[in-house]
């Protein structure tokens, strides 16, 4: 992977930062977010702002241009692929490092006295544009908002806004109908007195209509905004998808329904104007409930006295906690991913020592798997692929400059999952296929442990996620090690496969507390520059746990696996397990041949049933 | 312990509240915070406003008076005495669980449209001003500060403001001087780029200046702010304690310094003057940096845009560093602590069934046997000295009313600690003086397992406290139980028992990261209400740790124990301990017995010697 030469793009950037058809007044720095006016990690090609002005294309990073800099900021998954991806232009910025300087404070010593910091107010969120704007006028400089977007000026074959066909759920997936959804989130405005809700996430739009669409690669969402009243629906969306009967007849489009249920639906580039009038007519005491990550312009668009701001807001929290079909559907999904795993692994151990496998060959073969299966809409992230040295790339994905074909003498680390349209699914494993190291076993039992730690552990009701990270830690600390990323997100059901507001990380941001229905990853993992990736991780379910004194009648919880994958046993040191640890392995791999052996036995996959009961021989510890 | 009859305070409080000589318009709300003008966590009698319109004199707890209503919201330490100790005028709050609004939401659920909320500016710190402010503002009401202080206005007996004479301190105890102390804060003023810096906590002036006081009890502290220019010393103090020769010697007043040493001394009452002083002449880029927990009031005092507010100050930051002197001399302190605790409980073993001994009884040998060691100042908080169904009261202090007598049928908890010249400490022991059931033995268990899991802790460098507190719950979460309050506090040297930056809790506060030389408490329990309660508690040093890899460099951490008093083997059960847990507590007896052993030889203490042997005598696993 060679990077991306920029030396003539930054040029014509800086130009545009002082040319006064774009800029009131020329920015001495401009700043180029990760994310799309709907704050999305996952973003279509024409919103890959930040990867065509540095190369670099993980789903998280912050440029920042100025007259004699550019620099990015990323996380611990990044730090490698940024550093190949960008050309000596470019200035990393490790976050999470002790010496690494947030935005604000690089831009302060970077800075001229009294710069003017550009950034599209569509793309950065309020939150983030109040705090560095406090910052640098703190420091005599100030954030300026650019209405049109300074890299779109100079990208001359930026891709059109896809706007393609909706999918509409029933009730047997959803489990709620959209009125009901829209019925309780009017009594949680009613609770908190605001008159108007605006629905700013792509996946917020999606989930509270029971639609999905296919506009961003991965993530079933389309682009949307909705503005609910406690008596109007207004739904901004382009293209004829709404001219499509069964859109039409799901959300009632031409039905006489009750007032409050009438959708209107709206062009998508006019939610600015109508939130302004929304703004403009507001009588004292109208509040407009908004998420605090909307960006700076939606936000800008209602007077400061009239908005309620909330870091989650309760679709996202409603949406985080699954009901039974929701739950029901993430189980049947996974069922079929550990199908067309144990269907992979099977078909690698075979042909890998022929030596004709590349990463590139694996990861298509997975998704042929995944495609088979009943339901299967598409992946539900680009396929982490990588061997040996890539896998400790984190969030590696195999292009051909860097695609590494597998061997018997090198680790191999499958990161993947899929888009069901009953559940989302997100599996990690890391395989041998010759014979691991010791150093390597050992490093494998040290995540394995931390794994478990997380798996089992059992916690009161209202636990926050990020109290359980240094579980998945411990074991690896204990001997110096550690991984750079936090060890669990949330997942959506047929959804964005990362989805707020719970998590386990080591990161202190405002998690909800943890309750039963939600669903989150767990993934410890260990990476060995230059020679090695290691990650497990399963997708968990929260449950009510049995505990001798359940908190005082506080309640306890505990997670339920709904990943169902051996995970490879000939990587793991049994000394290093204790008791505890391995009857967890072995009840772990009894049920996935239950389960999912009753599953490749009915779909008649009969070598791949013969490969998951070869894999999940109960671990014997030496006494 | 009967509640304080607060009826008619709380009506002439409501009157004052009305009072056009002390207010400029009537507030139908009165925050009454639990600080001082310092935001100290202990106060003087005089500042104890808190306690004295409520009752509950714990050491943490707001109250918020309406027209109608009397609220108090305090933690899981005092929710028991909190409601002992107030009368039926008052709605407990209790922080932490789910259902308790904070007080900005209760405010806003009980005031009438556009009420004023009102405050002691001095009092409320800028930080909580701001967030207050702001909620009560996007709700229509106001929060006004009130000069004269109403809770003063109707406190008729309010004791006076102590000014008691000062400690000075030399290198032995400090390991660095003054003078030293102010080129370090400068230039870290200068790498900010601020040309002021305000000292405002009680603790930062006395580490500062290498001076201790007694004004508040157990904090070795004086009355007193600083102002410290880029050349210049301003310290505001009252009284005739600057004419004692010891401290003018100290402080060098009569010698002819560089002017930038030279202190002025200035009256306390004088600081908010000359701080406005310093605001109105500022020029444009000059910073006055301040703590975001200094008061309203004295943060008004500098325009917004020349602020530089951050959540801990250099002072703190370095003052939690100790040096190698201030470790040496924590460790003398924690020996000759050791020593009074050893003769206490070999005492306690001897009286106990006598029945003669009462929770103040033990509570005052406990200070008479502290008060015979060396350099003895004080103790370093009230003693909690607890038995039976009062050890669940988290931060109980017995009283005449509530005075129980020990017996060989409860479990005695013992949280107590003193103020030495050579540093501070702050140890529990939780005993029983006959035998223990099965159920306590499990409990005092758990603890234990909890109380290791953060000692024997291994983690990178930089890690911040909080991501250790659930290894202190995770024994007893995987049984249904917890326990409502932190599991750690920053200890100071001969300073505040509890200070900051660092601490080891559930609650998300911007802990720093854990480095070597800081000091903490680690001190999980288990408290059942009625019953009984148990706390182990060590306050441990914070040392590299060897592990196999050291986290690539970045260094490992661990705690060394830095309390070295036995934990009663009585109420191990043995067999819920894993063999590295056992060895851990064998380890710990080994060194209390060689340490502390060594020490009462050397004071000629045979018989608390032969207690420590006894209570030492290796644990054994039934295999």
């Amino acid at each position: 992977m060679s990077p991306k030469i920029t030396t003539e793009l930054l040029k014509q950037l800086r130009q545009v930062m002082k040319n006064p058809r774009y800029v009131q007044e020329p920015v001495q720095a401009y700043i180029v977010p990760s994310g799309d006016a709907h704050q999305s990690e996952y973003i279509a090609p024409c919103d890959c702002r930040r990867a065509f002005i540095s190369g670099f294309d993980g789903s998280a990073g912050t440029a920042i241009v100025t007259e004699q800099h550019a620099a990015m900021w990323t996380d611990g998954r990044y730090f490698l692929q940024a550093a190949h991806q960008m050309d000596s232009n470019w200035t990393l910025m490790k976050m999470g490092l002790k010496d690494t300087p947030t935005q604000e404070d690089w831009l302060v010593s970077v800075l001229p006295e009294g710069s003017k910091v550009g950034v599209d107010p569509f793309i950065i969120p309020a939150d983030q544009w109040k705090r560095m704007s406090k910052a640098l006028r703190s420091a005599g400089h100030d954030l300026v908002p650019v209405k049109e977007n300074l890299i779109d000026t100079i990208w001359t074959d930026c891709p059109q806004r896809p706007c393609k066909p909706l999918i509409t759920l029933d009730l047997s997936y959803t489990g709620v109908s959209w009125r009901d959804k829209i019925v309780a989130l009017r009594s949680k405005m009613a609770e908190r007195k605001v008159m108007w809700f605006v629905v700013t996430a792509l996946d917020e739009v999606a989930w509270l209509f029971n639609l999905r669409g296919s506009d961003v690669e991965y993530n079933p969402v389309f682009f949307a905004y909705a503005v609910i009243g406690m008596n109007t629906i207004r739904l901004f969306i382009d293209g004829d998808r709404m001219m499509d009967p069964a859109v039409r007849e799901h959300l009632q489009l031409d039905s006489t329904l009750e007032p409050e249920f009438k959708i209107q639906v709206m062009p998508y580039g006019s939610i600015l104007s109508e939130l302004q009038a929304v703004g403009a007519g507001l009588s004292p005491k109208e509040k407009v409930w908004l998420s605090d990550k909307a960006s700076y312009a939606l936000t800008e668009a209602i007077p400061k006295a009239y908005r309620y701001l909330t870091p989650y807001t309760p679709i996202c929290i409603a949406k985080a906690v699954k009901n039974a079909a929701e739950t029901e559907g993430m189980r049947r999904a996974h069922i079929k991913d550990a199908v067309a795993l144990c269907e992979l692994f099977n078909w690698l151990e075979k042909e890998v020592p022929k030596g004709t496998v590349t990463e590139i060959v694996a990861a298509d073969k997975a998704e042929e798997f995944r495609s088979q299966q009943k339901d299967f809409v598409e992946l539900s992230f680009a396929t982490i692929s990588s061997t040996g040295p890539n896998g400790a790339i984190i969030h590696y994905k195999p292009v051909p400059e860097t695609n590494r074909t597998l061997s018997v003498n090198e680790i191999y680390l499958l990161d993947s999952g899929a888009q069901y349209k009953d559940g989302t699914t997100d599996v990690t494993r890391t395989m041998h296929f010759g014979t691991p190291s010791a150093y390597e076993k050992e490093c494998f039992t040290y995540v394995l442990k931390g794994h478990i730690a997380v798996s089992a552990a059992i916690f009161p009701n209202g636990t926050k996620g990020h109290l359980l990270d240094s579980f998945a830690r411990s074991a690896l600390w204990d001997c110096g090690l550690d991984y750079l990323h936090g060890t669990g997100h949330g997942v959506g059901s047929f959804l964005n496969v990362h989805e707020g507001p719970c998590g386990i990380s080591y990161k202190t941001f405002a998690d909800e507390p943890l309750e039963a229905g939600m669903i989150v990853s767990d993934e410890p993992g260990y990476y060995e520059d230059g020679s090695f990736g290691i990650r497990i991780e399963n997708v968990v379910l929260v449950i009510p746990a049995e505990t001798k004194y359940n908190f005082k009648n506080r309640g306890s919880l505990t997670f339920e696996p709904l990943t169902l994958v051996p995970i490879q046993t000939k990587m793991i040191d049994v000394n290093l397990l204790t008791e505890k640890e391995c009857t967890w392995v072995n009840e772990y791999h009894q049920k996935c041949r239950e389960v999912v052996g009753a599953e490749l036995e009915r779909q008649g996959r009969h070598e791949a049933l013969r490969w998951l009961l070869r894999e999940t021989e109960p671990l014997a510890r030496v006494q």
